[in-house]
């Protein structure tokens, strides 16, 4: 049984606590916000107590930190939960600062943590089979990565301010698919971008359409498409094409009803946001941080290393938005 | 080249007389039809000439003689080419008469004609494959079959009344199919029926709306719904369960374009009816035919046989819908 | 919070036990079997306690009783939980005798007791959007109602001897299916049935491979075909064709992802049993009954009488199949 | 009734001379071609005549030349056919020399000559479709265009050194798509390649794997992936993301066959290659050169223009792909 104090009560930390609630390997022990009441709720919610960041962190009864805080405090607080003792995992990014990243992963390794960084994807069933599949052989050699990525609806321009831009924010996810599916790192990064859904995050010197192509030393490629808003619900697809075939994952139907009239076929909308699409993902990425945890494997995927590549692409691909220009990585 | 006399221009024998014309084994060289119009503006589309039904059995440059006239007149003109030397190709069916069919069948077999009956079903390319994979075994011993037909709109009442009804003016196709698909007699067939879709039907002594189950001597079954109107185009589906796999063959959509937004996603319609749903399938079906009669097969499929059984069905289903009991078969 | 007693810790039991147990308004009380391990190794799974069906019945600290019993307890411990004003949920059948269900009916009724049938199909997702539809008049009026199912594998020849027959043990879900979907009572019912899997469950006198269709007496129609054996998976399909449309509902594939090459496109296999394919469709159906006992409704459905009538359905069935005439029901 | 004379009895002209030959309102007059023997076959074929690319273009008796010669001798062909007075469609590219192509359209412009240019897929019925449900606004504004199109296998490394490399030979047709599903010109063109399938495609000076991301001057964005090789057939899909939905084009299948077992669901393959799944496109595509020829329309689509744009694009792929840099278009 492995028990966990909860570091954020906003919206992903209730996906994390309900989560472990559920687990019948893992025990939700705490819960730490500066809302208070959030905190409060929460804890209720599931059973588990109120304390502080620091009340975690020395706790005895407490084996692993989730840390589901603002990405402004994720380093540090992965830094003082790996000085305590505790088994990590954190939501990405580590930091928006690569210098930041590196700085942490030192303490982590100093101290002989186990850190998994929570690309949740990675764990989607259709996502992991599939790459289980390539791994095997399905397809041959890998030859071209693409990833579509839309979300159902912008955040306020307000968010996106404080959000590091979408390549960091939302892109990111999609570039640790293409790594974890290439298996390969990418050499050369180009992007570009526009704000057509909102013109107010364009004000904001951000984008909300963004296209990237990346390839890598042996000359693999990866195409990335993102958008912030899809009015058909929320568009998580990606494909990998080989020398012996190729394998997709497509979108997940709220239901597999479909109506047959004069209009024609028409299937159920897609399972609408990561709530919903990702409830399983967050169940799987769960059970294998437990599995580490119990195993005493210290070094789970993905890792702080996987969190710091992910970031180097996306300031690659920020880059090359801004610049108009292909970015070279690593 | 096999030049045809094509007997009826109305809208089977339009089609065929088309198919005919393009294809490059065969020659079309008369229409016959007692509404000289339309015999004459078919002639005209295709470069034919018109010529009497008699004046076609007649003609030395008639190889073969392909009968589009009403069903009352299958029996006669069958035999007047089969007597005539022509190889005869005829629209379903032979003859709502089983007792007339056999007389048919004798002259034809005494003339050692070529005779192939219009289950155009049979040369579908979805259907065609689905039995020949399951001749060679894809799911293994073939134990139900289900087939779903479903035309577009009703015909007006004043039809239905002239057509021995829908067990053996639409569901016979249907009877066919499975024949085919299973490769065994059927020896015993239930049958419901009503008139849900136009009261006009009910009232003309027939149903819109119906469903058989028959069953052959070593326990197999088939299934049959058939519905006079579906909103949602022509429906034709079948599927094959075995002790080894199933097989199925869906509808054909009007394009692949798929439209996906807040109701969901949208495909095309199916095609809407024969003309569109079967023009390959007749234009295969000829091939066969020319086939048959290039290399001196007189017994091509389907053939006159064939058409005998799936009447018999017919007769059987219409009976045990009548009666309200199962009617034995053969 | 509900307190349950689940009486029964075989294959069944283990699913409403892990369903409660992962419910926030449910709580798993009491287990009991007359295999005191099994009873054992279940409660401790969840924290319960082991208790024999009588402390069920009499315990203060117990709401609701789950009855996953043998089908011959079934009767008897819904009389008596009713009796000990417990609310209940039963899994099908109630009885295979008519008279013993409507004899139970009785003592519910008498006791007002909040009775629930478990059909748990028609709370999976997509069969209840199905016919959420329907109701909402997404077809129109609805006039074949067309049923697959098959099972994986089929059952001992041992097991089938007690079962009551495929029609009753098996097809009797598919009974209720058509009634919830049609909403208007059969009035009719033709079967055919035969053993083409096992020659063991044909001479314990029982089928595995068996078609129905039933009428109304309005004229519509409802098909169902079963096998107790699909090499693809656990095949249940619906669909509903009526004057404005048509509905249905698919398979559920294991994830989304397709491997593409020489030989096609291959689509996951489908869900392979009911613990997967209905693990929702539990949650579901626990969730509506414990909004009836919550809200005092005393009849929820599936109630009673939709147990009785689906055992009607599957005794005419049985009836047809053996005498191999059309049965009439109600 | 229009007559043709066809230039180049090679594969491309083959499927001009079979699609002239069926269409009612074309006559196949005259084909040439240095290969007396190849032309003397598809002339026979037909019941066309030989005759020298001089004679047809002098030939009173015909009304448009239809070029599928190799792309060297395109351009002066168009000229001879315009100066000669008449229509024309021709094969793409025009020239793989933009100034050559200016120099081109000057004589057709002249000459007032119809000129319509061979990119078939814009008459693909899915993908023509797709596009006129674009200008309907079915997707409001266009954001993202993502075309995928790969050949089932690479040509010989020979064939390659003359074909003015991936980008010009094959990409060319989904420049043009972009082009014709965007309405919008593009800017920047930024491209990726490499040789992963055959190294003697590499040792050639070309790729055979791609991908290309262009941008408009409003900021909307295309991302173009291609690959000599799919294993599982002719790979050609397209879809366009919009501020009010999506809307995609699958590719199409043999049949609509699809085998279940326990390895899952299998569909048929895809249509291996452009004869089959662009046979309805080459038909409609003469149908609509004949419609402006027959109505005096002397600027059909895709025009010398959408040639020349197409061009341009691929000069600039090219070009960005040896230098590693984005180029400025336009």
């Amino acid at each position: 049984m492995i028990r966990f104090g909860v570091i954020g009560a906003g919206r992903i930390g209730k996906v994390h606590a309900k989560t472990i609630a559920q687990n019948p390997k893992a025990a939700l022990a705490y819960i730490a916000d500066v809302n208070a009441k959030a905190a409060g709720d929460l804890a209720g919610l599931h059973g588990a107590k109120v304390a502080s960041v620091d009340e975690i962190m020395r706790a005895k009864d407490v084996d692993a930190v989730l840390i589901g805080s603002p990405t402004g405090f994720h380093a540090e607080q992965i830094q003082a939960a790996s000085s305590a003792g505790k088994a990590i995992m954190c939501e990405k990014p580590v930091s928006l600062e690569v210098k930041t990243i590196h700085e942490t992963l030192k303490v982590v390794e100093k101290n002989k943590s186990t850190l998994m960084i929570g690309f949740n994807r990675r764990f989607d069933p259709s996502f992991a089979e599939l790459e289980a599949r390539i791994r095997k052989g399905a397809v041959g050699d890998v030859e071209i990565v693409t990833v579509i990525s839309r979300d159902p609806a912008p955040p306020p321009a307000e968010y996106v301010k404080g959000s590091g831009g979408l390549f960091r924010d939302m892109m990111i996810h999609d570039f640790d698919m293409a790594r974890f599916l290439m298996a390969e790192e990418f050499v050369v990064v180009q992007a570009l971008g526009a704000a057509l859904v909102d013109h107010a995050i364009g004000e904001a010197g951000d984008v909300d359409t963004a296209a990237v192509q990346m390839q890598t030393a042996t000359g693999r490629i990866a195409v990335i498409t993102n958008s912030r808003r899809a009015t058909y619900g929320y568009d998580q697809r990606m494909e990998v094409h080989g020398s012996r075939g190729m394998l997709s994952a497509r979108n997940v139907h709220n239901t597999t009803v479909e109506l047959h009239n004069g209009q024609g076929t028409q299937a159920d909308p897609i399972q609408n946001f990561f709530l919903e699409r990702y409830a399983q993902a967050y169940a799987n990425e769960l059970n294998s941080f437990i599995a580490a945890v119990e195993s005493g494997n210290r070094d789970p995927r993905p890792n702080g290393v996987d969190g710091l590549k992910a970031q180097m692409l996306a300031d690659a691909a920020t880059e090359s938005w801004k610049s108009g220009k292909p970015v070279k990585v690593g």
